[in-house]
């Protein structure tokens, strides 16, 4: 009887069985899409870290360091999380070392007692999707969240696997209900339903209206990046 | 400019600023919808206590003692966290104690840091609105959830609450926004709603069918409680 769990926030995974369980982090703004996008591109391998000074460490040893905070690039290094700095030109054969605010937070939360531990995000839906129907394991999808906090666009994606596995899984937890109605609501105008975000006004701010436009589309991806060790590299199905 | 945020279980309560807000404890099934359906019946004040213990403490006192775990009376205990044990017949001039599993704990929560702790169910909704517009502060709708996990039947009534505040207040979170949407889509069958709940079946277990159509009604009572010290009373406005 495989369930599906959606963990609204880094703040209630404890509250998470995850031991055997295949867990999907999701940072959709902008973490996991640019992840996703970077290793579609021939990426290495890209490195999450959780501070700053994480991923100074790595400085001047052929990486390329990506720090964001609060939604922008932090001075001094190469990128951000913007996707589109993760193109084939930028990344290919290349490994990049990450810290962002939220997303890698909810990883290194999730491998510590995860079997597995993917990458969620619009880009690589379909793929994901198909992917979690074949393994003989239970889901979490964890949504990165802002700060700990709730968000829509998380959430929302966490709806469109629930809603895609429903035929396949048995049993699903509250959040899944509320995730999948969300993403009902919102499936024919993604980028019209985050408007009504709390977030929109900062989202605004960054002039990111292309990132986040490109974030929400779905499919241009076929990778399912996946957590080895320290690294997220492409899963070989 | 006055914010409304819904703080979708007790354990996120940390990450909203309370100091100043009113905060409205929802735990729909049951515990508020008792507590506010008996003092509308009369009883003088309902103590709300964390353990079971705590609630002996007070018997050979003249109290009504109440506790109710994972559902169920404690055995010895007078009732439990059934709406039809808060009868005038049985409250009427009498203080009860109680203890709940998730109701009460939100409680404890709340008063810590909040100018003002009132509980809302459906069977207060309309009173309770009308009352949240009229006050100069911001408001917090923090779901008891269960066992610190995020459930349908909390969420609904904030998002019922979101709702009808729409119009008073400048700022939502995303939680209010998804809240809210629920409400839009359960609102014409509120029970059937909960039947996608995964709690569903531990209800149908509890035999507590009655039970939850009544919790679902909507305005019967005109009295908010209030927090004061340590007990709930009606406020009086």
């Amino acid at each position: 009887m495989r369930t599906v769990q959606v963990c609204l926030t880094p703040a209630l995974l404890h509250l998470h069985p995850l031991e055997g369980h295949v867990v999907v982090v999701i940072d959709i703004l902008r973490a996991t899409s640019s992840i996703t996008y970077g290793l579609e591109n021939g990426a290495e391998a890209i490195i999450p870290v959780a501070q700053v000074e994480d991923c100074l460490g790595y400085a001047g040893k052929g990486y390329l360091l990506a720090a964001e905070r609060n939604g922008e690039v932090v001075a001094g290094f190469d990128f951000g999380n913007s996707p589109f700095s993760y193109t084939a030109e930028k990344v290919q054969g290349k490994t990049v070392v990450l810290t962002t605010t939220n997303g890698t937070k909810a990883l290194h939360l999730a491998r510590e007692r995860a079997a597995q531990v993917v990458i969620g995000a619009f880009l690589n839906l379909t793929v994901l999707v198909q992917w979690l129907r074949e393994q003989e394991k239970n889901v979490v999808l964890l949504c990165a969240g802002w700060k700990d906090q709730f968000n829509l666009e998380d959430t929302l994606f966490a709806g469109a696997v629930v809603h895609a596995l429903r035929d396949d899984f048995v049993h699903f937890d509250d959040a899944c209900v509320a995730a999948e109605d969300m993403y009902r609501v919102a499936k024919d105008d993604l980028r019209g339903y985050l408007k009504k975000s709390s977030h929109s006004h900062r989202l605004a701010q960054l002039n990111i209206e292309e990132d986040v436009q490109f974030c929400l589309r779905q499919d241009m991806c076929s990778v399912i990046p996946v957590l080895q060790g320290e690294k997220l590299v492409p899963l070989t199905v």
